[in-house]
């Protein structure tokens, strides 16, 4: 198992084209936050936007409207409960992410659904919290997951949910195994997250501490690696998810020297900056 | 009467385990803030998470959904007039806030029985301002109590309305008694704040000063004393409850050095540095 | 015409004593902000907040209470359509602000009516924008005014409207005047703006520049004069409305000596801070 | 073609007058932002205030009134489908911005026509984004545009749907030729803006870069070029656009010195203190 080293996360991070324009940077869709969860969908959103996004759209429920755009009047919207729009989104987003804050009532999964069936299999699709627990109870869900560029980004628990594998059954072997079976990248998250990549390599994390334990923080953490793949789309799929799930935990790391939580709201704000630090060591 | 020191309270903030995860710090529920006193809720939810919590949900009027993600996205929400939700919130919380901003309604009288009735003993309880007026004015709300892990912060009018101890006669001996009738830890804030604690002892606060005198500083109290019960739960609850008063008043007394008037939200964005400088002096 | 000294706002602004608590510190009523002016209350209220003020109301359309808590959750509100209500809070606001964003329709001269007719004498009323224009258009209004601690707060084209007076017609003699006909503090804002106060003295503004010149500033004003009034009630009327129009001001020049424009938000952040630096020179 | 320089741009950007008051930096009237784009049109908003403009109104769907008020409250709002307050609106305003998340469907085509019927031809018209595609559309909104004072901000696609060039044959004489059609000053957003005057001079940005790829950017700039019309209406057309451009580009340069990416809300931050270092050197 490879450690990630801060080297090979800079590698990625390659200077902005000058000649570029907004589209050059992915077309971002963020899809979740029901009336409980918005602010979930709400950090994914920002976060993108703060780690370089092109262009970012959150699907989500009108109750959240509001806090979406006081927070991040960059990112548009739509009702995520009306299906033309959200097929059609669906179809030209880049990098669509799925679940954060989006439940698991019978709404939510024909959301997901609506997702699956309208995904185009030449971008990515990055599958966290709720999703992954509506995938858990519904293989024919998990029949609709494209082939490839899907990243699944579990905490042990919702690992535990779509595997069966108990957190101390979760080791190395067993992992890979369970990643076959979807044939998805495995962001597992924990201390020392480790990345089953869908080339059969995996990735562990060196960086990132207990004062990330916080709501929050997994949100944050796909809209990161959504703004990097909408970025250096160049750049293989398995350097890509290593350079985000990397720099989220380094930022944590360093704002942590100063702070008992790291909030991800303060983590978000802090991005560019931090971004551009690790492009010019 | 026992003064809070810096170094008990240093002796409470330990390092967050290396090993943990969100929910090794805390569900907190905050009940409050009807249509009139939304901020209220808020404020005690953004405190709750800038002091470490792990999981924040807040049960308010939907009036209030959309400034609540705007101010702290990490937050969670339920509608506190859906008696299953709210239920089923409670009984799942490790620490439960009912009082801020909730009013003095049947239908806040309504709420915080539905609190009581729910309410797992083996959790924490932290009383605050309108739902001590409840309590006062109606003493089948106070037979709901549970035994123990209840902490009571009232202001000195408020503790009136409870005991009848008009705000001379809240001197240290009749205090105790009144405090004996609840069972519950009674944090009574004034200028130099006395804590009650359930278990005999008395502690007294020598930091504070007037800057904090302003609408919302109560409500922020709320937050990290739950923060605190949710991450310090190995230490014994006076100690914890102690920490998080003098947390709460020393970050005051700090801005204050170059603020005529110490603003609760300004408060809470300074709490991650502070709980961190307190940790490493 | 006396010029005001930063030496007299600093005996005003005296420390807050020790053993105070939030009630020392003045409850406020902020009454305006219909559906198109929702932000000129909510600045008001931030300011009083931002100034010191112990309590804070809003008394607004509904449509105005997501953004007012999203940007001063320590304010609390009522709907202004609720007469009991708005009747309610004016009898007990220690200083009651009435104008900001309120408009001149029919309802708008309502709810005037309902704060001039409910208002205790022994308080002091802020009138600002909209309530000074309808005072114009309204003899019948005029005659509900108190006979005393009532301030306005007009730029010349509100002055006009109110006095008959056109702008170059303005000069010292005429405004003292037309000042006699009210019985009111005449805040009269424009560059170096000039105080006729109701003792009959008249004081003049040598702070303050065209930085300020932005929609917002005036309601900011009537929230640092309604927090002063509220902290400062052992010191006379003239020398509270000085040292609040004086600190408005004064901090303005201090943001303008780096920025083009003083945007109000942005100086109400300031103001905790600024007034420190005036009490401790 | 000119190259625009800093001193140009300094000679724009006045000192304001000592005695000036908020009438005398413009009203400015921003009309945009349907469900879907809110966002746009409050950055537009926002970006007008922080550059020092005297009023701002924004006339949009009241889905983005909670989130309008909360990000800037200086900002007055109108409802767009208030056919009479837009009307007047449009009438009263010194520069009109329209577009900015506009949205091209029946009701957006509708609003721009009010615009377009009720504009007084000696004030300034920017056309932005949406509204820039509907006139492309419809030769009948074209023949409404004022003969004079009109702005064209598009980015390539959008000048390449009302003029039919494809980008590649987006040069000088083409550009050129097609703006004549139009009469209006032509913004060419693209790295290195080229400008394409109404007088027939065109001016070109040496400033600017790939960290201002990024949506939002272009609903900023609309908000900068309608305050310096606002406050620097004595100066010719020509420069005061130049000077817009180049302060919008400047600013974006000198942040990215330390991020990857400047998020617009944050360049609106800085660009009081910004304009005040151009007017400082």
């Amino acid at each position: 198992m490879e450690k990630i080293t801060q080297q090979q996360v800079q590698a990625v991070l390659t200077p902005r084209p000058t000649n570029s324009y907004k589209g050059s940077f992915g077309r971002i869709l963020a899809v979740g936050g029901n009336e409980n969860f918005g602010g979930a969908i709400t950090m994914a959103a920002k976060a993108a936007v703060y780690s370089g996004a092109g262009l970012v759209t959150v699907a989500t429920s009108k109750d959240n409207l509001p806090a979406l755009h006081a927070v991040v009047p960059e990112a548009m919207y739509i009702n995520y409960f009306d299906k033309v729009a959200l097929s059609a989104a669906v179809a030209q987003a880049t990098v669509t992410i799925v679940g954060p804050g989006l439940g698991t009532s019978s709404r939510s999964h024909e959301i997901l659904q609506i997702v699956l069936t309208n995904f185009d299999p030449t971008h990515y699709l990055i599958v966290d919290g709720s999703a992954l627990t509506l995938l858990a109870q519904d293989p024919k869900l998990q029949a609709l997951l494209p082939a490839q560029h899907v990243i699944f980004t579990p905490h042990p628990g919702e690992w535990q949910r779509l595997t069966g594998l108990t957190v101390t059954e979760q080791d190395d072997v067993s992992n890979r195994q369970a990643q076959q079976r979807f044939q998805a990248t495995v962001v597992l998250k924990k201390y020392h997250t480790t990345i089953y990549h869908a080339d059969g390599t995996t990735s562990q994390l060196t960086v990132g501490g207990p004062a990330m334990a916080t709501g929050g923080m997994g949100d944050t953490l796909t809209g990161i690696i959504a703004a990097f793949l909408g970025q250096f789309s160049q750049v293989p799929l398995t350097a890509v998810v290593n350079a985000a799930v990397y720099t989220h935990s380094a930022l944590a790391d360093q704002l942590a020297l100063t702070r008992h939580v790291v909030v991800p709201s303060v983590l978000i704000d802090h991005l560019p900056t931090f971004i551009h630090q690790l492009q010019t060591p």
